[in-house]
């Protein structure tokens, strides 16, 4: 099995100074998948590898996938247009496509930046405003968390053999066929493989957890199909110290057959890492 | 002064069997600034335009937006690139560039489809189901609300001559030398010019509804500087019917000089029809 930091490696890529465009090549790995498609927090760690190493800086701040078709195991191509490459910051827009049949998997808008970098000069005074409205879900330790091993019998994707999702006892009523009735989920979040730890502690990681959990729909309904994420949006508020990452995503509104998930991302620290949402269609009775 | 459709026209444009890349012209017009600068949900709304316009779909559905440079009013030039036309949806990206100086201005990456269609087929199902976790704010009458005409000797930005934004009188308090300490604003919005019904009905107001409200941070710190948004992203769930829309935009999570903004819109039927979420960065000290 390769290991994340295998799993995600794009090419080495022609300088910075080469832009606007790049060409970045990297391969879709087996055991990502979902009922054979590539799970979609996989690719955008990939993407977001490739646009942090294209435009030269260390992180990604926001990036926003919209997802256009299911991919398998593959090489694929990745090129990333620069769009501006500011003081402290460089926006891209990027597509995903299958290298064989050059057909689009994903695009996305990014913007990346030095989450580590001390904010110096006019900044200063506003990154020392903090505000924190929320707090860490409050979970079980994650041995006493249902674990996908549990479900018995049931279907396994691969996926969870890469990473470690362990749900909140409350929250895993769907599955053991007993809907809680509330679209939200709760749980822990780590790779598998704690191997790299630069890329243990990067934002790369959270853009895997972003998309880890099941639909929040799930817990509201008996309805157990596909339900498509046409865009997701993460937000990268600061960087992980190894560990498990405390997850909740919720769904608030589903509507003509939309629904967004709202996710929040704490490291062991207690910081905010990562906010998400994204928009799904309802799900298909299959 | 322009009407609102005027103010948002875009050059009748090759057609949409012309893709995959598509020039739209524009003009950003006079009167929608902030301090000289186009506001962000006005440059939104002629984005918005010419994506559906380009793709040959009638309605936003997901649209996030990366702010690169001010712009202020003149002419403008949109690349559209159609990434996927599918059944129901069709997604680009889009870079808006000053036409004089060729600088770019914003760049997106949109979802466009048809609200109004009805949901057939394996959709059906899905589309049913309703969940709606949350009601609009309670909003007193518009006539009861802070207007921005009540400010007195301040600064009133001339965008506020293009839309009707209506305060809650319990969320003004930063208008007044006295924020409340609470980073929300929740207000009624329309646009001045209740023209072209069928622009009137459509996303494109909403597009900059999503924009139209100060800093929700104002309310907990004196600073009153510029607070730049980085990302900027839209998810239009339905078309509103005609009237006010009410509006509630807050912040949980000031981090590290970032922040997050989160818009719920609805209209006058109860219907939300909106959500919006920025990232943007905490105001410097002027």
């Amino acid at each position: 099995m390769k290991t994340f930091a295998e799993a995600t490696a794009v090419s080495a890529q022609s300088s910075h100074d080469a832009g606007p465009t790049f060409y970045v090549a990297a391969e879709i790995a087996e055991g990502w998948d979902i009922l054979g498609n590539a799970n979609g927090g996989y690719l955008l760690a990939i993407a977001g590898r490739a646009l942090t190493t294209a435009l030269g800086r260390p992180d990604v701040i926001s990036m926003t996938t919209h997802y256009l078709r299911p991919a398998q195991p593959g090489p694929v191509e990745i090129q990333i247009t620069e769009l501006k490459s500011g003081k402290r910051f460089s926006t891209g827009h990027l597509v995903m496509r299958n290298a064989n049949t050059h057909e689009t998997i994903i695009a996305s808008i990014g913007t990346v930046g030095d989450l580590s970098a001390p904010v110096t000069g006019a900044d200063a005074e506003a990154a020392a405003f903090q505000l924190v409205e929320s707090t860490p879900p409050d979970l079980p330790d994650p041995d006493d968390c249902f674990q996908t091993s549990d479900e018995g019998e049931q279907y396994v994707p691969p996926f969870f053999s890469q990473v470690d999702v362990r749900f909140h006892p409350d929250d895993a009523g769907f599955m053991q066929g007993a809907p809680t009735g509330t679209p939200r989920l709760r749980g822990w979040f780590r790779l598998r493989d704690g191997g790299d730890m630069k890329i243990a502690a990067s934002t790369l990681p959270l853009l895997v957890a972003v998309d880890a959990f099941p639909p929040t729909i799930f817990n509201s309904t008996d309805i157990r199909g596909w339900s498509p994420t046409l865009e997701l949006t993460a937000h990268l508020r600061g960087k992980p110290v190894p560990g498990w990452i405390a997850c909740e995503v919720k769904t608030r509104f589903v509507t003509n057959g939309f629904l967004e998930v709202d996710g929040e991302f704490w490291d062991e620290s207690g910081q905010l890492v990562a906010q998400s949402r994204q928009l799904a269609l309802a799900p298909r009775g299959s």
